[in-house]
């Protein structure tokens, strides 16, 4: 296939580097960014370009892969080429995009992505939606040129996804640097607690998350609790996380949600 | 080394076999409960006893892994034997012990051990402490003959390692059943999750979190954040979570703590 990448981001960059490994041309990559949009281009032998005016035409895909809110305008510049049509968003529906352009769909990579770590392409779950049945045919096709993992999620389900994922990514990355920090201020190495966070996730990839729960709160170690809260004592925002957290785990444990 | 179990629960049980496997022979698996113990005892070919009476005097090592606030008691059931004596709790300091047993010292595995899960014992951080210095260098060959990971920490270290742990391993964890909940609710797959909940933890392997925070806060996508904590509108503790976190990630990007 012939695509062309709108953006230059973390998606884009590891969407277009797994399009051009399966053997798909990628056409142009337009950030409004030059620098940016040159130096994906180069990666993956693209022209660059920064003005949505010098399009290619001979192309027969756009992956809008930019800002949740800059993919109407975006959308509305790129609408008389009558081309099929996806963003990458999870947070945004797909009728946001139908709405404009009929030939519309979405491409969600469900995983993590900085342009500084690689990542195995083929694990990604690919989420796919499109406007009528013969896009998501076609999506899907083409999604399972890059991954093994291709799900038809609605835009509902992948509202919910996206949300899920920030508790299961965004969160415990925010808490892996909490524990960091921690570390530092008494001159502990990172590197000591490495091997606790990849055996944690590690857990759930055949358990699920309350059949491994450990720790203080789960075991109702109120003695325990009291002291890191006591350590805490400095840091309100983190006391109250771990008092927050602490609670839900124990909750949870009663059956709660 | 000949030692003796006192405790049965999960960092009991993943010791023992880690000893059993590295050539050293468990003499005994104490527990209040028999068929605790005996059930441990079976699987490391040691003998199970419920009563502190019936010690086998010819140990080296008393192992005490038992609830943090059983150790005092029982160090003073052990104290006329006179033996080599450790316990393999991060919240409590080596004093509390060595008060009671001059020959005593810690031995903390820094890794999330469930009795239903394997784990590789040979990448287990081990955090050892000694009374004096001759009990920490025998610890440390102990220590050494079960994991490639061995770390001297004092009890102050030990402490913070302990609560950074907490943030690292059991609140992720939680946050991982949060998601699971949430795409429960919309019948979608536990699944779908797990490819970024490992990735995510992979990531940190060579980065640090910092580097590497994905997902609407660190992106300050304001639209995004508002939409999320509409969704959790029903569930107020989720939604005081959801903005904590990503408070703390905003004011992390900010350069504070």
């Amino acid at each position: 296939m012939r695509i062309t990448l709108i953006g230059s981001g973390n998606v884009a960059t590891h969407l277009a580097a797994a399009f051009k490994n399966a053997g798909h041309r990628i056409v142009q990559v337009y950030s409004r960014d030059m620098q940016n949009a040159a130096l994906l281009a180069y990666h993956v032998k693209a022209e660059a370009i920064d003005d949505l005016q010098n399009i290619d035409t001979e192309t027969d895909l756009f992956i809008i892969s930019v800002k949740d809110d800059a993919i109407v305008s975006i959308a509305e510049s790129l609408v008389r080429y009558k081309k099929l049509t996806v963003h990458t968003s999870g947070a945004t529906d797909l009728q946001s995009l139908s709405a404009i352009i009929p030939t519309a769909g979405v491409f969600y990579p469900l995983q993590t992505l900085s342009k500084n770590k690689e990542v195995d392409f083929l694990t990604v779950p690919l989420c796919i939606e499109g406007a009528n049945e013969q896009i998501t045919l076609e999506l899907e096709q083409l999604a399972q040129t890059v991954s093994n993992k291709v799900y038809r999620i609605d835009s509902a389900q992948r509202k919910t996804l996206h949300l899920a994922a920030v508790f299961a990514c965004n969160f415990p990355n925010y808490l892996y640097d909490v524990a960091r920090q921690l570390l530092q201020d008494q001159r502990i190495d990172f590197e000591l607690i490495r091997p606790l966070i990849l055996e944690t996730a590690q857990k759930v990839q055949g358990h699920l998350p309350g059949e491994v729960q450990t720790g203080p709160a789960i075991r109702n170690d109120e003695n325990t609790m009291a002291m890191h809260t006591q350590m805490l004592e400095d840091e309100p925002g983190l006391k109250m996380i771990y008092e927050l957290l602490s609670q839900g785990i124990i909750k949870n444990d009663k059956g709660g949600h």
